[in-house]
């Protein structure tokens, strides 16, 4: 897209790429050490060789080797080279990342974010996107509700002013019935409504955090998240997260550090781009570490719908005391109506009402009347319902066909999103898929700090063409007979141990 | 309303209450000044009279009085007491606020929002809201539009994606033949819709302005501009407006000033709350002063359709160059449907787009597309003229009665804002007609640096009630028999001077 050059030195979307070459290469490798495609002890390719890899100069790799040096994760050994000296998921690579550093959005957030609302023509899915393909949406439960609200508002002239700064009323009642549901005590006047999540992340984010405070988030994460924060003037503490929650270890020597991080944004269930929901005892670990240190908890819960109501939501645990809870509907009934909502404490939500008055003043009122009666008729439920049913035969048909093209998950496969590993720099294969009209995900923009990876997220409901997969695989063996480090998945032995295996 | 307290020390809407008594009271008489009602050699009352008055200590009325001849505004005389010294408008309560300082929100913006967004029942008018009452608006015409856009919904399965960014196209298109007939010439990628003019002005104050900006506003101007500001950090530089626009001087001081000021936000047409609208030599010299200190201005159009199209909007003269023009549909439409839009020049356009997508993503679709429908069938332009005659007739009405209950006007009524001077001090004024059932907008709210005053904000659509002018007159003449500094302007000969006359 051609972009004008902007008028003024500001932080743009497009910043994210300052990190230098030699700490991109440095991250590119910590990142391959982490996954464990390079093991303890094996050898990094010679300086000379690593350069002709990678088109850069010797002493950009040098420079490179030496930041790998200094955080411990490989050592020189004299006249022989470098080798990896530990794998230590989340340590590796970000040893010295206390305190964190300011970093920059990721520098392709924008072409992403895009690329999620362009809306292609012709054939090409697009395994990239973020939500449900409009065919799998309910247009006639859509437009049945809002040709009610609709009528309801023509009897009801109050429909003319502006809405209450809470939100619609009867919304707030039925989302406080759905919220019960799941385990958390939130009356209606304890609920806000927002221009989707994405609103309620950005009033809670500004009323949490002050520039340069520091934050901590999910690694990997939503690259949205990252951007917006870091415009913010936030610094991203990044906690690595896996299938057994946060790293609590790295969290706690965040916590304890001059940082003093005041706010943890996370995505408790169906993480996204992992998949990975918080187990319950780490819940209940996080929770009692955020006590110790009076640390709010900021739990979106995008991904509700397509969850088990049992899911362990941190809210459910701690009863909104340190947790402020955030959702929405656009995974699950339609982007379009840009519906969201905040549950917090009495004391919270004043506060939020007012700083949503100041932002928006009020929400349009008559999305909310039509979402509150898709809860209160049931229909919003059942719709979900078939929906994790089509969501369930999608990902096993996307397993079966990634596993089949040689490719692993990184992640145990659950939710709307599969977190693959590639075996080769995402970007470029990102960049090739492109050419041929396919929108990735590539894991690099799901670091907070930007780095290359090997990565990619994708959506099961969107991914399910046998083409794809074998474009993929056949971009993959291109990169790999251009990078013997590495290289695709298809083919060879070397899928890297820590995967997930169905 | 019972506010629990808020649960860490952070800026909020009730902070504004800070300035001390002593501040408080020198701002009083230095408004008292200002609005001619103590003229130039005209003796301050007593320390004992004044401490008696108003029911302070004798040292904080030293302590107001030592400020306001600290500031040139009155002159001691010894063993005679203060006298006033100079009248000059906008100079002589304010000359030492350069560079300006940090300023608290007004104290009540919370309570008049909250206000505002209250469905009072029985039969108060509420003189002090911002909007059109609903009785006003076309019910029939609005949900026509709804209906139909509803309809093309159906038909069109993208409407279940995401919305294009920038905002409905067929929106866009319809808003650059609106501001063709402006005289602004925006093609349709150069429009970004909102979810309401707040939003625009949220967000176009984020991409311009980084805390500890001083930004340039319109004084008196709209409180929760101010309140919005204050909390994103930024000082705010008010400069004084008035019939013939923004004080030039005071604003090239500013300008020449350290705290260089980033960006002017200014209701240019029908300014809220005085009604003016910038005369064409103004908006001459204005956008000249500009482009020799590089300044931004951001034109908030709020009231555009209640205005002739051709009001010189600076957005028309420089063409956006750099205006960055802002305009709604609340103040005509109605409020609850939250579409505002940003005209700008392409460089601005893409910035916004991004900060738009990192604050809400997108803005729903189907209100947008219902307002397409309203601006290319001319039903909103019909409905704008029957509007604009029933405000005509509605503000002469108005106007009859407050001079029958003998309140002059501090700027010619225009609009749909009134700006009247009580001749007392009109927090107490608001106090009493609340007790009555009332909700007035008093002047004090609508100075960046909240200060007493004797002003008011009236709706002329919702002021047409003889009862509230009784009410009125009768709580000024209360307040007047315990004041007898200043007091109802009724049954006296002391109305300013500087007032306007009909």
């Amino acid at each position: 897209m051609n972009r004008p050059s902007p008028p003024r030195t500001e932080p743009s979307l497009e910043r994210g790429a300052l990190a230098t070459l030699a700490e991109q290469l440095a991250a590119f490798y910590a990142e391959r050490i982490r996954a464990g495609a390079l093991a303890v002890g094996a050898r990094l390719p010679s300086v000379r060789e690593a350069a002709r890899r990678h088109g850069l100069a010797p002493s950009t790799v040098v420079a490179a080797y030496d930041q790998l040096q200094a955080q411990g994760v490989v050592e020189a050994r004299q006249q022989r080279g470098f080798y990896v000296r530990t794998t230590a998921s989340g340590t590796a690579a970000s040893p010295q990342r206390d305190p964190p550093q300011r970093s920059a959005p990721p520098h392709d957030v924008a072409a992403l974010m895009r690329g999620m609302f362009e809306h292609p023509g012709g054939k090409s899915p697009s395994p990239g996107t973020g939500t449900l393909p409009p065919d799998w949406l309910d247009l006639p439960l859509l437009h049945g509700a809002m040709r009610r609200a609709l009528a309801d508002d023509a009897r009801d002239p109050a429909s003319l002013r502006y809405g209450d700064p809470a939100g619609d009323a009867r919304l707030r009642s039925a989302l406080s019935l759905r919220l019960g549901q799941l385990g958390i005590a939130a009356g209606a006047q304890q609920i806000v409504t927002t221009a989707g999540a994405t609103q309620a992340l950005d009033i809670v984010s500004r009323l949490l955090l002050a520039p340069g405070d520091t934050v901590l988030v999910d690694e990997p994460g939503w690259a949205v998240e990252f951007a917006r924060l870091t415009q913010m003037g936030m610094t991203l503490a990044p906690v690595p997260r896996g299938a057994a929650g946060p790293d609590l270890a790295v969290m706690r020597r965040l916590l304890e550090s001059n940082a003093k991080p005041r706010a943890y944004i996370t995505v408790s269930v169906l993480h996204n781009p992992t998949g990975a929901t918080l187990p319950l005892a780490a819940a209940h670990e996080l929770l009692k570490l955020a006590a110790a240190h009076d640390l709010t908890i900021v739990e979106d819960d995008t991904y509700a719908w397509l969850a088990p109501a049992q899911a362990p939501r941190l809210a459910a645990l701690d009863q909104l005391q340190r947790t402020i809870y955030i959702s929405g509907f656009s995974k699950i009934l339609t982007p379009s109506w840009r519906v969201g909502f905040v549950a917090a404490s009495p004391a919270w939500v004043e506060r939020i009402i007012d700083r949503k008055l100041l932002t928006t003043l009020t929400t349009p009122a008559l999305p909310e009347r039509a979402l509150a009666i898709t809860l209160e008729q049931g229909t919003l439920r059942r719709h979900a319902d078939r929906v994790v049913l089509r969501l369930d035969a999608a990902r096993q048909r996307c397993v079966r066909l990634a596993e089949e093209a040689g490719f692993a998950f990184a992640a145990p496969p659950q939710g709307l999103f599969g977190w693959i590993d590639t075996g080769v720099d995402v970007d470029r294969l990102a960049a090739d898929l492109h050419a041929q009209g396919w929108l990735l995900a590539p894991g690099s923009l799901f670091h907070a700090v930007p780095r290359p990876s090997t990565l990619m997220r994708i959506n099961f409901a969107t991914s399910q063409e046998a083409r794809l997969w074998r474009a993929l695989r056949e971009a993959c063996e291109a990169l790999h007979h251009t990078v013997d480090q590495g290289g695709c998945a298809a083919g060879q032995s070397r899928v890297p141990s820590v995967h997930y295996k169905r």
